[in-house]
């Protein structure tokens, strides 16, 4: 069963050999799945016969958006402490540990429903791979469990249960790093790809960030690491040395970190939705870009500091803040993703790439920044198949 | 035929009548719909029998967003502009005056099908009510064609042959005020509802802004003012000395701004968009609010400094950045904008106003900052017909 899309204005495959700059450009372009697979890629004046055949009517095409950082096995509601912040008022509740409590308390089937709703919006708006995180069980039960749930939904998991320390460790953080590497491995391991640590001032230091992914990495998990957020810190370099897949958030770097970026192959993933929630100060992309890093952008969808699960969103926010250009944006959101999840099937468009496609209700991605918060997105296909 | 539209968990009426603080909020809501307009409004245990029934299922209803500033009758396409704005080149084009050259060179049906796919585009994201403006014809034809074309799709037309001055006045700008207050004004009175200037320097000053106005008044038509968005200037002041029913922008405001415009009766309409596509700074909402000023927040939806159609993006990016609670941003999006356009109809939700209503996926009003970038709207009603 082949399919024809045709008549694409704006086709952006990622793979320069195919067309113009970074993005490899292809104007009134056409593409030919076949299967979940991208077979085809070309004008629209020199497409093949096909089984079915779509026509695209001068609209847009890029890859799938991959987010590579997501928080969705949650349960709970912080929309008070999110309206208090914004309102500039005290709130004595207890961020992640709020969060904590909540998904303890939910049965399974809740935290399935939660990750099923979360995953489905984020596909309606273009998102056809994400991952996304266990770190509100904090037990070995709770944190299977989150593992499981996820499975059911992306292959991309990951094991984040150093988060943070939970309340019965308060004064045993070394404890707490003995059973995540401990029985708590043991029992996530299984259901995992990645292994992650949130390592910040208040969360793990560097040690311990180094003990708990690299007793992953024994395990077979790849390591990535939550760096750099908050303030400066040891979680950049760490990723680094470890050969992390990806260092996330990268707020606050030092000229060090910056290099270190560049000397090695972990991507640095921006997460511009945490900056616009908590009104923080955004990270310097151009920075990371002028010196040859590769950078991806993520939602970092979670309920407290950045409850969004839009990529167009975070492209936007890319370009006006972060001094991103709309290509590199929307290179970020869908090649970088890729990068950071260490796959080449997505996040292009060339022949034998999935076919996870997002047609635009526009001439070209750059509508993406143009247009911000419209939502654009008109049909996606994810391996092939129409769920949009 | 009555509708009940039962168990919302957060009714935002506008109306502190009818329930909690300036935006009349009522828990486990109900709303009844009777033709054009709503009749009843309470909990959802009180509620009456009904022809048919909705159940919302634990979302939010607040009324439909009302946009009141837009410029929607337009041609062509300035994506390069923008995108070379965002990569920091010098781009030569004309800004407003390419819009004007394209505008002119389209037929009827294009400018029609431009104005259908916007208001469209809005409505699906839920706002029922939208202003849009003439301002790309600039001759006496063009702008009038404008018109009529934007009276097919709304009630609130304005009147903006003061947009800038075209080319062919360039060295007579006296004569284009002539013109737009004589034969212009002839031709254009009759189709809109509101004469508006771009009071800015290299647009029209304050002693052309008052001609313009002035004119236009006595022909029946009510003064709305581009006033303040670069720079400071005499717009406020002269808005507020003329009753308009609103200033726009206030980006740039002095101190006897803020106090003119808290000692009338015109709105302050904040457009976060223009900001946002134009990495300018923000208006201060919060120094308005605390003046005591009436707030409208709008889109200026146009394909030049702001191409976005989204009032939830202008909610989230209100709180953001221009310090706004959520419920003061919800305000200005609904009853804000209905005071901008001196409407009593619309903006609340209460026995006896139109049926615009929108339900979001979410549980309460809050999420449109919580949640910034997630096509939240769910459902949509205008003047009693679920449109979308
Ligand atoms: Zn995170
Ligand atoms: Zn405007």
């Amino acid at each position: 069963m082949t399919t024809l899309i045709s008549n694409i204005a704006t086709l952006v495959t990622n793979d320069p050999s195919l067309g113009r700059g970074p993005l490899g450009l292809v104007e009134d372009a056409a593409v030919v799945i076949d299967g979940d697979r991208v077979v085809w890629i070309g004008t629209t004046s020199q497409a093949p016969a096909t089984d079915s055949h779509l026509d695209a009517e001068g609209r847009a095409v890029l890859p799938g958006f991959v987010d590579s950082h997501s928080h969705l096995v949650f349960a709970g509601d912080r929309t008070a402490e999110f309206n208090a912040r914004m309102e500039g008022r005290a709130y004595s509740a207890g961020g992640i540990r709020t969060t904590v409590a909540a998904t303890r308390a939910a049965t399974d089937a809740e935290l399935d429903a939660a990750v099923a709703r979360y995953t489905a919006e984020a596909l309606r708006q273009g998102t056809t791979t994400i991952e996304t995180k266990s770190g509100y069980g904090l037990t070995v039960a709770d944190e299977a469990r989150a593992l499981r749930v996820a499975a059911r939904h992306t292959d991309e998991v990951t094991f984040l249960g150093a988060h943070i320390v939970p309340d019965e460790y308060a004064d045993d953080p070394a404890g707490y790093v003995a059973l995540v590497t401990g029985a708590m491995l043991d029992a996530c391991a299984p259901h995992a790809r990645w292994v992650d640590v949130f390592c910040e001032r208040g969360a793990f230091d560097g040690d311990q960030a180094r003990a708990i992914l690299t007793a992953g990495r024994d395990r077979g998990l790849v390591p990535r690491v939550h760096a750099n957020q908050l303030g400066p810190g040891p979680g950049v370099q760490l990723a680094v040395e470890l050969d992390a897949a990806s260092a996330d958030h990268c707020t606050h770097l030092t000229d060090a970190d910056v290099d270190a970026l560049a000397g090695g192959r972990t991507v640095a993933t921006l997460l511009p939705g945490a900056e616009f929630s908590t009104r923080s100060r955004y990270p310097d992309a151009r920075r990371l870009l002028d010196a040859g890093v590769t950078v991806a952008l993520s939602t970092d969808c979670n309920p407290g500091s950045s409850f969004t699960s839009s990529m167009p969103f975070c492209v936007a926010l890319a370009v006006r803040e972060m001094g991103m250009t709309p290509d590199e944006a929307v290179h970020a959101a869908t090649a970088g993703g890729a990068a950071a999840l260490r796959r080449t099937d997505i996040g292009r468009l060339r022949p034998g790439a999935r076919a996870d496609l997002v047609l635009l209700d526009a001439p070209s991605h750059v509508h993406l920044a143009y247009r911000p918060g419209v939502p654009l997105v008109r049909a996606v296909w994810r391996a092939g198949a129409r769920v949009v």
